[in-house]
């Protein structure tokens, strides 16, 4: 059976941490072989705009377009719309480049001509020049709500807007029970050969994708195994807020916490280096672990986090 | 009664002449006595984004954003965002630049919160630090229909799309019998001591606005004196598809072909010197005329057109 796993590998990701491990397993996949699951959650209307930050993310990041630093948005991008919507007294907190707001524009109005979310990404993407299958966790509206302390706020003005700083007591997908995961999301899950969760922030990123119905229960049902990717490294996270949040909802802030939170749908998980000593306690939960240089600075480092991973779960689940 | 036209003028414009002497008339009159009431029937919905050519081009002009050749668009703006368009395979032949996208984001978001054109326009231009009086003539919906040699075009697709290259049969305001004047237009035609037709194109920038149901009439039946400038010069359009349009259906390419269009509205008609000795064909049709220099290259071209058009009409309609 060995290899088997790399006839379809499905990822599951968010944003910035999703993304780089997505451009490592596109350089190890050929494109038939991976689709990546991305969270819309996030999405949001601003300014008549339909935006899909995670999608963008991950879609820009695989064609090389990704601003290098920010973690969003096109390098090299301008700001000369928003500085305009800023003089006529219009919200200017969400920072959308001049090229991004082109993308923003095509998804807008592809989404009025009655096009899927999911067809649009395809097309973008190709048009983008991505060879490999990126697909929205749903076509239907889903919209992450935080509870914080500061009150009831919508991810993105809690996220972008408050920078992450409110203190947050739940969270809620707005629209889930009504979500879909679309034909082709069902299909990729059907057919993978592996499952990775990447290492998105579990409660704002991979836990809409699971929350989708029927997503979840068909990982737990399926023999085809599932690994996560911490996203704690060390006790914090490489970027954003969760380390905070994990903290904030009584969440032992660890590859630990992690593997607790996925308990029942995970068979692995891979931590960093640097956590080496929670393998134990990882495994103490039923799920084997290992631990790789998970930090992607690099793409070498992309890349060979990628194929450390389909190597280890070759030989882990022969 | 000398003096008491410059109480309150009402111009009446569509896009780039209309503006020029827009911007000549606000030299001329403090910001109370003068209204401004523009063409809208060139808007239109394209990539999401609702466009206002004509308002925007007059607010572009007023507030001293206008580029100076195009006669469309902010002076050095930036064409990031439709490249992107492009990149993605959307339709590029609007050509939008990034500040002007910004313009048109504010104005799509709000009118999606619910406010009016009206609302919208008083908004952006006092942002953008304008003090005279601009209004969309409606609303209401209403769209130019051009119909051709080439098919039924929207007059985006005919004006840009296909640089008015088409042969024109005929002309139709689509929505113009459901729509309203707003209160602001109206009141402003019954305060006028003055109404001003500007050198605009007579079939596709002020047939729109006459055509809204009852400012025809209010025109008509009032006995504030209306002239017009003449937008023909030596038998040509300054700029654009008057005199083009005007042969293909039948009038006259000449100042006297813009009195005989307007007949029953016009008081009086202003022309170009070059074309002077038309005054006595135009004065036969019971309208009074008079030259001046109309082409209007610097601000003080603008500002003397101007002047003289308010000096004169003093002294022809005491």
């Amino acid at each position: 059976m060995t290899g088997s796993i790399r006839d379809h590998v499905v990822l599951l990701v968010g944003g910035v941490g999703g993304a780089k491990l997505a451009v490592g397993m596109a350089e190890c996949l050929p494109p038939e072989a991976l689709t990546i699951i991305v969270n819309t959650a996030d999405d949001f209307e601003h300014l008549g705009l339909h935006i899909s930050p995670d999608l963008d993310t991950v879609m820009y990041s695989l064609s090389g377009l990704a601003h290098p630093i920010n973690g969003w948005g096109i390098a090299d991008d301008t700001p000369r719309a928003m500085e305009m919507v800023n003089r006529l007294g219009g919200p200017d907190w969400f920072r959308l480049g001049d090229n991004d707001i082109g993308t923003n524009l095509m998804r807008t109005s592809m989404l009025d001509e009655g096009k899927t979310l999911t067809q649009i990404t395809t097309h973008l993407s190709r048009q983008l020049g991505i060879q490999h299958r990126l697909l929205p966790m749903t076509d239907d509206t889903v919209r992450t709500i935080v509870e914080t302390n500061q009150g009831v706020l919508g991810f993105q003005e809690y996220f972008v807007r408050e920078r992450w700083q409110p203190v947050v007591q739940s969270i809620r997908f707005e629209g889930i029970l009504t979500a879909h995961a679309s034909h082709e999301v069902e299909s990729a899950l059907d057919e993978a050969a592996l499952i990775i969760f990447g290492p998105s922030n579990p409660y704002l990123s991979i836990d809409p994708i699971l929350a989708v119905p029927r997503i979840k229960q068909r990982i737990e049902q399926s023999a085809t195994p599932c690994v996560a990717v911490s996203p704690i490294i060390g006790g914090r996270a490489v970027k954003g807020p969760a380390a905070k949040l994990m903290a904030e909802l009584g969440a032992d802030v660890s590859p630990r916490g992690i593997a607790a939170h996925f308990a029942g749908l995970l068979d692995g998980l891979i931590l960093d280096t640097i956590d080496q000593e929670e393998i134990p306690k990882v495994e103490a939960l039923g799920i084997r672990s290992t631990a790789y240089r998970t930090l992607m600075e690099s793409l070498s480092d992309k890349v060979a986090l990628a194929e450390n991973i389909l190597t280890w779960t070759e030989e882990t689940y022969p």
